[in-house]
């Protein structure tokens, strides 16, 4: 059961915290980056791929125990090719060994048999990746989101209901309450929080609150925090009167480094993003809800 | 410049055809399938993209120099894993080979880095599928879009606006004539037909007029052809007075065998897709248009 696997492993981080996991390449530590800067095509793709999994392995070394999940971005291993592809299987599998809740963020929504291929690819336990959640964009309806409901509770969703960019607005405006409903619906057979989330973005309060409301049983996923301007304070709207129900992101101010720690970074990537992992971790503990 | 060689390829082939390149793996010619069949796991992936790959060449065998263009559902080659999209790599540079355009179907959708990712995964000529074109979903709004429109016009992109599936008109009621407004915009500056092209259903002829005035420089994707119930009549509303501005897709009555062509197609997949297509094409060439 998602629901209760992320629970549990938010108690034992005391953070409902979740780290992305985003190999910008151009980031990565100075010696990795050496092995592919100036390479093109096929002999890029491979030696990038070498690279970021060997900086995720220390990145999730980092986050182990300290956060209680990961969210790979799949459109940085795709840009790689399958050589990219390759190395998520990899890396989803030592999430898994460290006992990280892996969410892909993957932001699929198609239907049908696609929607069954996307979930085999995404989800499903004997195939590729075999994450406990993904995110979704609903563009094509309730009918594109079922296929991943039907693998709920065991495994859950995100879908995207209203998200930080400033585009955001264009049409989420009208469809942001919408969508909520349905997420509403899903879950109403749940005593508590059911395995059907949202994405609802930190830059966003004031809609947070209606949202928040809207969908009293969705766990929500709070993109926008850190280095996309939003704070610990700024999320609260998405949590619930019990302090449960939401799950706050930070990718670039976690897992890369902060001024004056890129020396560091570049010799032993690990400690530091265990140190950043660990301030945002306590970042959320002392400034999400008052004492 | 896409639509230049998009136009080019329908010329020549004289209907504006597109053919989808969806390994339905259960559909496979019998000695393929065998190959796979009862294996798990990483075997059966492994083994099935390879029974996938000699499927898509024989596939694009058939329809080179019948139809202009392809267009793979990614879906179906990331439920396969690495060994998967390591498949469709391949498959498009044979198509490309055989003169065909390649619209790969991504319904991506994503904001800022994200973005850029997917375009370089999909679009850029040195990355690793180097494709003319990609569908993309709108749900992130306009930012969300930009960044593959930076592409055009030496790529193209197909916006979805209005599915045939039933849960289409969930959020599409509402949303598809603001998203058609976007794409008229960014054709704007074109002469004639533009880079930003859209997805129509066929299935929804009477809203398919108003989309077809609202965007007059963009080229029209249309799906719900053949298997989904749509007829190449049905398909009408969405071209242009000039019988431009349109092409239409099938997959499953193409790629696969229609009943009493199993055998055949068991022990030469290729020539009953070369029937199929020359059916399909002739379809649209007789019944598009009053002549």
């Amino acid at each position: 059961m998602f629901i209760a696997r992320l629970d549990a492993a938010i108690s034992r981080c005391r953070a409902p915290a979740i780290v992305g996991l985003d190999p910008h390449l151009h980031r990565l530590p100075r010696p990795l980056r050496s092995r592919f800067e100036g390479l093109v095509g096929d002999a890029f793709r491979r030696a990038a791929a070498e690279a970021v999994l060997e900086w995720g392995v220390a990145v999730l070394d980092g986050i182990a125990g300290v956060v209680p999940a990961t969210k790979p971005q799949i459109a940085f291993f795709e840009q790689l090719g399958s050589a990219g592809f390759a190395v998520l299987e990899v890396l989803c599998q030592e999430a898994r060994r460290r006992d990280l809740i892996v969410l892909i963020d993957a932001k699929r929504g198609d239907i049908g048999s696609t929607a069954e291929g996307y979930a085999r690819a995404l989800l499903d336990d004997d195939g590729p990746l075999g994450a406990d959640a993904i995110t979704l964009s609903p563009y094509l309806g309730r009918d594109s989101i079922e296929p991943f409901i039907a693998r709920c509770p065991d495994k859950g969703v995100f879908v995207l209901v209203r998200t930080s960019n400033p585009g955001g607005a264009d049409l989420q405006d009208r469809d942001a309450l919408r969508v909520a409903g349905w997420i509403r619906a899903w879950n109403e057979g749940y005593a508590d929080l059911g395995p059907v989330g949202a994405v609802v973005g930190a830059t966003v309060p004031e809609e947070a609150v209606a949202l928040r409301a809207a969908m009293p049983k969705a766990m929500i996923l709070v993109p926008g925090y850190g280095a996309q301007g939003g704070s610990a304070r700024d999320t609260r709207p998405c949590f619930r009167d019990d302090q449960r129900g939401a799950i706050v992101n930070s990718a670039r101010g976690v897992i890369f480094p902060a001024k004056g720690l890129e020396e560091a970074y570049d010799s032993d990537p690990g400690e530091v993003v265990r140190i950043q992992a660990t301030a945002f971790a306590r970042d959320l503990r002392e400034n999400l809800h008052d004492s």
